[in-house]
């Protein structure tokens, strides 16, 4: 291999802005999937934009990959560098760049994460709500679109998103938007990168939308007999109009498991997780109205959490449950993360219980119900090629027939590796177009090769 | 001119789907804005996607330009068939394809306008609430990513869409997305194609978003001393988090204005008018909430509409505001439609007043203030091309200082022809992008040609 490049990038950046360690190379091999491990052939921190051009313009030299690297808690591969060359680690680019309480609009880097942002801005009475579980970069959570937990009342990150600086594969730095709040000015560009998964240019600066802390909240949950009978009482919450913060669902498995993890002693029954969030007394009839609904639904356990201690330990009770499944000597976890329309859950939950049962391994299903989104978590033996083929087989029967019921293969984990080879089932005649505009931005194919497309 | 593509057409589709009347001709040459008409040398009348199709292959061969036309209430020319060729009106495609109130969801034709649209889904207590004024078309109103009042509330029309079905201008047919509420699959194309004019395909189905109509609605007004005082006042009330429907700013010329118009005995000075929707006790809680705040910052003239038909009445002066402009003798309006950072507003509106003041032209400010977005309605002297000039140079000032102040030269009029001159100063490198991406979808420059871009 020809090192020059290797050197061009010594000498442009400082000593410590590239590493060739073994360590380093390790952590940005992969991320918290079961997909294969790829080490880059050196990792680089830039701390500006500038540093960012000047990698891409050497990278673009000499025909090099660059990966782009938050915080390595993707579930697809994204930062992966599936074909070598520099992984892009934006860690030092961590600055709050503008912060504007007067618009409700903040300008970080993309190496910030998604816990350092609301700690900051939590203190002037306003949160970005954005909560996909994990602490990622807010860089990462834009490249996937990312969502989670709240996206029933906030929307996805592609609506938080209000302009970006991206840097193209030639170098050229450019804004997507503007600092207003709409604009019908020019082709759509913040909303075509946000997504892309590092592939049509590199994202270096973030303007979001910040929204109040709400003034009253209530955690409350309650349990079903079935799967589907939860899906149906999500679904007759949503048709009411009660505008919900949070409303997931766990299935009776998941529960046993993050009990056993965790010890928090939940009903071990398919249960709904619901927050509401707003003004006191508004909160609190929209709650009762929920409680009537479940009830009217022959919902069981109702219990509506007692303090800000307990909502606390609700929702990090939900956000374990991935961990729950991993926590086991010799096992990984695999799973799916199909969304449909809501009146299709039912079915849908129903079929992945189906498949699970069928292929004797130990699975969960949990996920945004009110977005009609939701996972599986397959635990597999590593040792065991049949397990893992098993795993993957439920991943796609799921991923067709969520495509099949007008859905979509991924609801918020993104392409990556994993589901690249759903493109052509979901999205047909489009997938030309895109990877034409692939060529169009990225004609030498070095901006995160290997991913969304094959 | 050679007509062979003329009797292809005619030969393709029904007679009475081709026209070359001159009042077919005459209708086609112009929207609601003084841009200057272009009259099309036939107009098509497609049933079917694939009568579209059909259109554009033979205008291809042909190399005919095709501009869509909607409901002709557009502001920047954008259906106006600049470079002559092929008017394509949609009001034959006004069906519905599939109605799931159960999904929330609606797949309709283009065609189909705002109000048929509601009368539809109303009864079912759903409602689609993006509200630009006029009864414009679903395909417009994509097009130009269009919005209005409630915009605060609900996003813009690119917020709404989830699918579009595309004709390309090579006649492929693609869908953008799936009926999935949210996606992380592929690269964003919805996003792309709304807002996009015409220029990049031809939208033939459009997937959206249904919400449901709310329990209670309160109307309220207040007034104060200086617009200034407005925009101060409603950067307020966003920022203490009150969950709006509509919040309207209409300074006192505009109000004598239409009062003038419609005999609507408004108090004639600057005005917000206001919308809460929700919840019985929520409603009430937020307007009381709004009415402190706005009696704290010397608001005076507190009103809150007492039933129903004075709601309406409320709506209706506000929507009328740029007719009571246009009702007189020789005159037309132009006006500009800036969005900036909610807290340049006062400073901006300033500056519009000013910039009238001087012109010695008459003219009102109003608009979506929630959103930092306004218009300026200019009245002019057709028969006088000096002030057509003064009135042009309103709006040119205006839009360059809002850019300046990190705003946009458009909030939701779109660019037609009209605010092609400050796409540079907008969007800067981006521009290169966008035409990238105009030449590899429409290399021959047919789609809505002479738009957005010089």
């Amino acid at each position: 291999m020809n090192n020059e490049w290797i050197c061009q990038l010594q000498n442009k950046l400082n000593e410590d802005q590239c590493s060739m360690s073994s360590s380093e190379k390790y952590r940005h091999s992969h991320d918290e999937s079961d997909h294969v491990p790829v080490e880059p052939d050196l990792v680089c921190f830039p701390e500006s934009t500038e540093d960012v051009v000047a990698i891409v313009q050497i990278a673009q030299q000499a025909a090099i990959p660059i990966t782009p690297f938050g915080a390595g808690s993707g579930l697809e591969g994204q930062s992966i560098p599936f074909k070598g060359g520099i992984s892009l680690n934006f860690e030092r680019m961590n600055k709050v760049i503008k912060f504007s309480p007067e618009d409700l609009l903040i300008t970080v880097q993309p190496g910030i994460t998604r816990l350092q942002l609301n700690h900051l801005i939590n203190r002037h009475g306003l949160q970005f709500p954005i909560d996909p579980g994990a602490d990622a970069t807010i860089g990462g959570m834009v490249a996937n679109n990312a969502s989670g937990t709240t996206a029933v009342r906030y929307g996805v990150m592609r609506d938080q998103v209000i302009d970006l600086e991206i840097v193209l594969a030639d170098g050229t730095r450019l804004h997507t938007g503007t600092k207003a709040k709409k604009s019908s000015s020019g082709y759509h560009l913040t909303g075509l990168f946000t997504g892309s998964e590092g592939t049509l240019g590199i994202i270096t600066e973030i303007t979001l939308k910040l929204h109040g802390i709400s003034e009253h909240t209530i955690a409350a949950s309650c349990t079903f007999e079935t799967p589907h009978q939860c899906a149906e009482a999500a679904h007759m919450i949503l048709l009411s109009g009660i505008p919900i913060q949070r409303m997931e669902f766990v299935d009776a498995y998941s529960i046993s498991k993050v009990n056993r993890y965790g010890n928090y002693g939940l009903p071990e029954k398919h249960s709904l997780f619901f927050e509401f969030a707003g003004m006191k007394s508004a909160v609190e009839e929209e709650a009762n109205l929920a409680k009537e609904l479940i009830m009217d639904m022959n919902g069981e356990n109702w219990r509506v959490a007692a303090d800000s201690e307990e909502r606390a330990m609700i929702w990090k009770a939900r956000h374990e449950m991935a961990y729950a499944y991993r926590h086991q000597a010799g096992m990984t976890i695999t799973g799916g993360d199909v969304c449909v329309p809501i009146s299709k859950l039912p079915e849908l939950i129903d079929y992945a219980r189906e498949l699970i049962v069928e292929s004797g391994l130990e699975g969960g299903i949990l996920g945004h119900i009110g977005d009609g989104n939701f996972h599986t978590a397959i635990a597999y033996d590593t040792t065991d090629p049949k397990q893992r083929l098993s795993a993957e087989y439920i991943n796609e029967k799921l991923a067709y027939r969520a495509i099949k019921l007008e859905g979509t293969c991924t609801g918020e984990h993104g392409v990556g590796l994993g589901k690249m080879k759903y493109q052509d089932a979901e999205h047909g005649a489009a997938v030309a177009v895109m990877k034409n505009m692939k060529k169009m931005l990225d004609p030498s194919n070095l901006l995160n090769p290997g991913k969304i497309f094959t």
